[in-house]
Order: structure tokens, then sequence, then C-alpha cells
């Protein structure tokens, strides 16, 4: 339907005007235009309509988007027209901030069960959700149809985890762990590195510092 | 000393290259040629020589790269190689969770502080800093010298909290709410937005289905 070699620095850009529009559509807007889009979303308007151009349009020139029918398109385009299983690898603080977060349930992404390797964590729940030993894991994969795996084990502990849940059938890896993943090409993965976040705020601190 | 203007693809890439020169290093690896490093970090050497010549090069042609040197200037370019007081807005599950992120205290970014609304957690502390109340925060901010706030507070309360830190002296802010802030261009702002990158894997999900 649209045209393949979607760049990356779109791609980047689809989620964050998916939160504008959630945004929207809970003030009850009905439509916006390009231009007031763009002022709120601090990008030009002849951005959004290029970015926007790459999936074929939305917006009718002169009467600005329908902001239900641009959301739901976008979200077709990111893929939260379906339900994603979620299964949270290491029950940390991380881990279940992760378990906690309401809004990925929302938007299509249930937490299906959280493991870790304590012990004192056994039977503990979090929002419902039992946290299991890693021992169950096999199974429960095996059991369940487990689209994504979020990995906030320390980082000693990833690389081998990652591997172990690419034999287990799993194809999509949220790794919060401070380290690449290799993995085989067919599986996606999805880094959050904090500390690299950290890093570059400090260079643009540093950089602002000797202007 | 270096030119100006450095992409933001390379500075991207900056935190990564620090990364493996941390573990490198970690194993006591005194030399590495362009060519290993680039088959471990998974980019051409051509790409790692060119992001490093931004900052005037590095390297000597056959001789490899010194890590410890290589490490050193990159922290430096970084802006690693100074200390970094940072407050912790919030001290729910996130916020812990940075509160005890050893990493981040051994690479200069020292959590000075954590505030919550929530009285329950009052004196309670993590890694041996105590939670304060918000009712503490603009005394404390202006006693101690402050460089980085981390926001880990619900959306709805982000925004003014963001523009209350900033009218208290707070030049860079680590944003972990799930919306976007707008403040004056002096103040550095980097986002974490995690609904963002769940964005992103479920539309790769989607794509990589489709093919």
């Amino acid at each position: 339907m649209y045209k393949k070699e979607i760049s990356k620095a779109v791609i980047n850009r689809l989620p964050r005007y998916y939160r504008y529009l959630s945004d929207l559509l809970e003030k009850d807007v009905v439509r916006i235009s390009s231009k007031e889009l763009s002022e709120r979303m601090n990008v030009t308007a002849s951005q959004i309509r290029q970015d926007l151009n790459n999936f074929g349009g939305f917006g009718q020139q002169g009467y600005g988007y329908n902001v239900e029918y641009l959301h739901s398109e976008i979200a077709k385009i990111l893929g939260l027209d379906r339900i994603y299983n979620l299964i949270i690898i290491g029950a940390g603080n991380l881990g279940q901030a992760l378990a906690n977060y309401a809004d990925f349930e929302r938007r299509g992404f249930h937490v299906s069960g959280i493991f870790d390797v304590n012990p004192r964590l056994k039977g503990l729940s979090i929002r419902g959700i039992e946290i299991m030993m890693m021992e169950e894991l096999e199974s429960f994969v095996k059991e369940n149809s487990i689209d994504i795996a979020a990995i906030t084990v320390p980082k000693s502990k990833a690389p081998q985890l990652a591997q172990e849940l690419v034999n287990m059938g799993i194809k999509a890896i949220w790794n919060f762990a401070p380290t690449d993943l290799h993995l085989p090409k067919e599986v996606t993965v999805e880094n959050v590195h904090l500390s690299d976040s950290l890093m570059k705020l400090s260079y643009r601190i540093s950089e602002r510092d000797k202007a």
C-alpha cells in the first residue's frame, strides 16, 4: 500500500505523532491543521506533511487532519492494531516499573508474565501478575504465545538470556541491559540504553558550557 | 580544538564507543584495530575512523587504537571528565531504579537527592540517600549545586514540575515522563520515552511480519 524503505528518522517521529494525537483525542479535538500540529510538536508543517506523505497523506489541503482518523491510521502503521503478549525478565525496580506502566496495556502491550531468579520474589504479584521463577520460563513461553521479551537483568546475564529466549522462539526483545545483544537477523531488538542517554545529556551540557 | 557541528548521528554513537571501550578496558585490552573494534560493534571500520576524525583522529595508521587513551579522550568529549550532581524527582519504581544504578555513579553522575510527594516514603533511603519531600526541593536546590534533574513523575505533573525546576535554576533535565517539555532554549532536555521505544518495536515487528 505505501512505499517501502521508510527512513529511520521518520519511524523515530511516528510514535511522537501518535502521542500528540492521543493527547488531542483525550481533549476531544476533532480536527487540526498541520500548522497547529506543527506548533505543538515544534516541527515544521512541511515536515509533518512530508512524513505523513510516506504513508499516503491523510490530510486534505485546507481542511487539516481528522484527529481520530489520523490517530487510527498511525496506530495501524505502528502495528498498534493488535495485541502483543509481553514478558518481563527481571523483577527489580526497572522490571516492576515496566509492569506497573498501565499505558503500555492501554496500547495493546499485555504483560503476560514476570520472571526473576530471586526466590524471595516468588509468588509476589505486580498489578495482579504473579512473579514466576526462571525455571518456569521455558514452559511458560512454550504454552503461551509470547511476542516480546523485555530484559531488565544485569548486563553480565543479558547476552546468554537473550540467546536462550531466541532458542525458545522469542522473536522480539526490548533490551534494557547496558550491552548490545548480537542475535540472528530475524530477531527484532530495541535497546533502551539509559547510560547512553545520560552520556548524551552530559555531552550536551559540556558543549553548552563551552559555548 | 575540534570542528563544530558534530552530527546528531555521531553524538548518538559516541556513548556506544565509550561503552565498548569500557568493556575492553575491563578485560585489560591495551590496543585494538579499527577492524576488530568494528567487528565487535557491528559498524564498518571506515565509519569508526570517520566518526573519530570529527574529534581529531586518535589512531595511528597500522597501529590501531590505544584503548585507554581513546577511552579517556571520548570521556572528555562526552563531558565525563567531571562530576554531575543529579537529583531524582519521583521515588517510584523508575526513580528507585535510577537511584540504584551504580554505573551512573561510576561515570561521575552523583545522586545528590531523591524527592517524592508520598509522605509514606519520607525518611526511607535508597543506597544511603534519604528520600525527601517536595517541600524541601527548592531549598535543597538552592543550597546544593545541582546539574541535572531526572523527572520520573506522572505525565500530568511533569510540565509544571519542569518549569519550577527551571525557575530554581536547573539547566538540564533528564525526562522520563511520556510527554515533551517545552522549556527555554538554554535548558538541555534529554527524553527517555519508553512508550515511543515500545512503539518502534511494534512497528518493526509488524513490518517484519508483513515481509
